[in-house]
């Protein structure tokens, strides 16, 4: 039976309306455990909070994980798109905020479930399926949550961790890179302490805000000099947050960092300079009281398994329906290679290409494909917008096929 | 009859436990009309919005308008007072806020409810009280709107209008400056454009955070290079936000500006080199969007008049209860100007100390009193907290004995 | 007889033409000294080093110190005059520099000259003139140096210090301020130290250049946010040094900087926030080693004597030949207040128009006045060129008026 | 016959001793000819300046470019060597300098003046021996004006060019990197302009090290923010000059820039983000004139030949007394590839270690080595100094082996 495409565009759609920051993937985690239930799956919801686990026996074989997140991001949708979210939620710290799946977790769920429905109409396999629809990846405490809920002692080890990320090059690409492939990451949030008063008489205060711009000016300089030109590191101030009047100099700033670093020396050196800058901003504004650095969340970079990735590679080039490329290293991170070190088995993530092949028309250099990518919304931004249909068809076939290559 | 102090201190511990912001005075404004009404006022209430009205007229002679503003301020208090403030309200922005009587306002409010008992008490004058209990004085407005809903037109003209504001000097204490006394203060709300995408490829995004930045910097040189030592301006960044996660960079940062100058010629500078300096950054960012500079709202000096100073000031010292001095021009601003200008009246507004004269003990010369000054919270800090009883004994005192200056 | 004129300008010019840094003024003090002799007066050459004393007596009665100070800056001339300087010095730092009158002390010394002659030939007088030609203002030491040289010791003690500084305001114009006229002065040379090497490999160093300019941008904080506005601060950086080649990066940085202020408790605070922001600097990036802050040079303010004030504008009113004005205080510095302080006696030192009027033709209030000194090249400029000839007539003049008020 | 190694060191010694700028090595140049025409060389001067050609031909057989460079860097000695360099010169900009060998091209002219020795002395092989001894390596034209000067035309196009630079990795390794080995380097030379006056006055002024300050932190965002981290790009202002005094504001800021990239699409957006910042600047300053950039010099990445590399690594290889290894993309630049380029030739240049093998002990995993790495002076240091009696002997075997290669 071939794949439903109508149903799945439907459920995409439905998802990508409805989307719903991490650990809060209620409504989400329901449609994944019914259509699971429908299909035939021994499904399990609740685990690591909001996860949902699907179990396809038949017989002897390998017990193959296939993953995919469902949390989206605190991103007030520009898309356009008639399904576009309007959805708001309240964060952590208690803020309303707008929800918006910019990261394409929408794709890997319903595509997780198009190749659950593929797999389960298809008899020519044998070993075990362990479906694995993990809760908030954004945080980098999903995985770690469901593995924390026992999810390998309940539910047995896997003999390879697979999946895949949704990225704007052209649908019919996949990038498969053995070795390190995503990025470690560190999220900071530091609370630069100043202390406030009324606007017009700055001498009576310290002034947070100008501590915090001073910070964030001395942290591009964590990338420009104290690292190595050949080194990959990010370290990007994605929010900043003081006061609420013109005339008003507030007690305190909150700023929050994303570190991306690919090498563990280099990764301690880094946090150790942003904690040194932040320390010194306090003594040059004189603060009352040392500032708040903490770690909000952390996790490995995602080290693909060079024997697994040969194996997908292979199963995707005879499969003859798509270009499969090397990325290089991807400076986004990901929580999926936590599955697979406390599995103890290989990991092999790759890349699905979600854009319009028409964009690139006409490029076909390296160079003229680069220019194009470049200028697409990239994920995380408010205008992130896969090309639904042949993404999802493409991102199914993927899973199904890799899938298969580990059961007989 | 004396002023029944315990009253007074009930209703301003009442009024600070329950402050409301800008056009929201509406639970304050309701006590006032109370209170008014029973001391046999002819009260309007919802002039310009929550403002309120009181008249009481006594035969032939001058028209005195007592002024005091009604509204609290977005700050969370931190003075741990027992009457100290909970309160939250949505803001013109819709956010929910914090809310506090951190500028004194229910000081102000009080007092003229003080001095509107003790002149209703006493039969020694002739001539006509106007009490004006003004909104919005913070967002600058408030006395514009009671100006445009025909304040004058339908309670008439006065002949001088009085005020006063409570500052951390010592309670006995009263400023008075003739002249220009507070300055002039432009607010204004910066939207910088970036282009937002995901926190690890920065190179696909413009960081508006990071303009942010750059921008805050470079405003300091307006103070610091732009303008003469001699020249009294103050530039505050007094709210910056930006993004909502540390791994996404947003689209846009927002910045609140609070700007205070005394001179038309220095303040017509400062704006043109913050104009310049945003579009400067947003060039050096290569944002795809023009920045947006909003004039939020925009007042004008209090220039007191000379011969209305000099008769409060001579009324004051022969009451010989307060030290009277001259403090200097304020860098803080006040929209009674409004009033006074409207009315085309001659402007006498004060400072009224507050501070715990305890505190003082042992500062004899200026430089120790200044010293005492600059470490107590001023005003707008979370943690301002006047001296109340002593406070609210002077301020109706003041307020009584100024009027009765013009009261024959 | 009259001064005479074409013999002032020619002198004029030449020191113009041959300007000489602090502590080097041999060239100018040999024509000062041979000029004064030819006059009659008992000359003492090298008090101080480079500082000429010409003393003329006429029995009893006050002794009048008239100063002038005769060094030059480290500025490449750019006024286009036919008597323009091209002249070079070596530098205390042993650098090559250019050097220019671009302060006006020739003007100060030729009227000096002129009142030296003036006054020689005049006989309705009697008393003591005590002329002093000073080295060295610039740098700050020269007063003193006389002083420590026996200056009173040698000479006398006066009964006022007199003295006058050229300033961009039309010739005709004399400025005299009674109380603080000059700010007080200190200059810091600060070096911070970093850690040279490749400019390819930033993360093999600590960089000097990213320190220092993240330290001139933090210094801006210190008047825009540290001091009230209504203080009068400068802190200026004057000069920035670092590295010889693109490509290298260098071991240290050297930054100049001027410091401003007219109040001894704010100059403590403005020195203190300096040091803490150099100091937190090298914390900030690491630096292998703390940064210098050497004090170069450090002056009082000048404060003028009430009475000796008065003495002198009634005098000049008298005159009948000038606007004498009260410029209020000048963010500029001098050290004629180290004479008179040393000496126990008062000083006023005034300021001499010296721009040519015509420039202020139509400009009638004080603002459109304000707006054409705003354009003028000021003091220290390379293109600084007052009108010689009427502002040495006008200078010569009130150093003659002046004097004459003590002399009977 | 063994190389004379005394004599060699003591060649290195006086070289290291008496550095000479690029396009002013007349002394080096001078030894270097002498001591090759006692080798019985055929020996032209002043090609392309000061460098030198040295021609030996044995037979038919290939052409062997052998290239090393002259010229030493404007740095202060610090290394506290015997024979340091106490040396000064004239810059190109008029400014006296320090001068040191602190690139180490002393170690590269010595090297190849033993080579040279050895196949002089070697009558094993024949062809043609083409030694370059070239001026001006780190100004980047000394390649060029010598291809310009028709260094192929005059002494034949050879059959391959070989080279190598000193680095500080232990003695005993070399590096070998086939394709992009070196980076692309431009120098800019950026001039700001303000408009000077008193450092009181900055009002009067527009303030070029504020100017600068601010421009060298934008640049910062250039590698933080406008690059992916994975490109590899350095962005250093190794020089900054501004002003002669702290109390005088000067006209304008000098900086020194000199920008790394390895991909010639990233290197076109990396100088246009530096013109649009630079650009900025002045806007936001509200400067009087437009800044200036000027490219001092530029010169293409070294792309070093696949197969040559492979026929060098076989010959260090088979020569049993080094470590080869591949030492990744360097940031740093060199214009050997001028050379190869204009001969149609292939490249092959190598690292050659050149630290103290003692400093490594201990160090056994590759992390360790880097952190010794790390810890040591790198080239353009002022205390860069290799271990020069084991370099020498290896940099001469290693020039030997890799010529003999291609000579029978």
């Amino acid at each position: 039976m071939p794949i439903e495409l109508d149903a799945l565009i439907a459920t995409y759609e439905d998802l990508h309306r409805h989307p719903e920051l991490g650990r809060q993937e209620h409504r989400t985690a329901g449609i994944v455990a019914e259509q699971l239930r429908a299909l035939g799956y021994d499904v399990t919801t609740g685990v690591g909070g909001t996860g949902v686990v699907g179990v396809l026996e038949r017989g002897q074989g390998s017990t193959v994980l296939l993953r995919a997140d469902m949390d989206a991001l605190p991103v007030l949708e520009a898309t356009g798109l008639p399904y576009a979210s309007t959805a708001t939620a309240t964060s952590a710290d208690g803020e309303t905020v707008p929800v918006m799946h910019a990261c394409g977790h929408d794709i890997h769920t319903t595509c997780l479930l198009g190749a659950a429905a593929a797999l389960a109409d298809d008899d020519g396999w044998q070993g075990r399926l362990l479906l694995v629809f993990q809760p908030d990846e954004e945080g980098g405490g999903g995985a770690q949550a469901m593995v924390d809920d026992g999810l390998f002692e309940r539910f047995g080890t896997p003999d390879v961790v697979l999946g895949q990320h949704v990225a704007p090059v052209p649908v019919g690409v996949l990038g498969v890179r053995s070795g390190p492939a995503f990025a470690a990451s560190d999220s900071l949030r530091i609370t630069l302490h100043g202390a406030g008063g009324h606007g017009s008489r700055p001498e009576a205060t310290v002034d947070p805000v100008v501590m915090g711009a001073s910070l964030v000016q001395r942290l591009q300089t964590v990338v420009s000099r104290d690292v190595a030109a050949t080194d990959t590191v990010v370290v990007t101030v994605g929010s900043f947050h003081a006061g609420v009047a013109p005339n008003v100099i507030p007690d305190n700033a909150v700023l929050g960092l994303s570190i991306r670093t690919t090498d563990e020396r280099v990764r301690a050196s880094v946090l150790a300079a942003v904690e040194r800058m932040v320390r010194a901003e306090a003594l040059a504004a004189g603060a009352p009281k040392e500032p708040e650095i903490e770690v909000r969340d952390s996790f490995p970079p995602v080290v693909n398994d060079a024997a697994a990735c040969e194996q997908v590679r292979e199963a995707f080039t005879d499969a003859a329906r798509w270009i499969v490329v090397d990325p290089g290293p991807v400076t986004g991170s990901e929580d999926v290679g936590v599955l697979a070190e406390a599995a103890g088995a290989p990991c092999a993530y790759w890349l699905l290409g979600g854009a319009d092949p028409a964009l690139f028309e006409g490029a076909t250099t390296i160079e003229e494909i680069r220019n194009v990518v470049a200028d697409l919304p990239s994920n995380h931004s408010p205008r992130y917008a896969p090309l639904a249909g042949p993404t999802l068809e493409s991102g199914v076939a993927a899973l199904v096929t890799a899938a298969r290559a580990w059961l007989a």
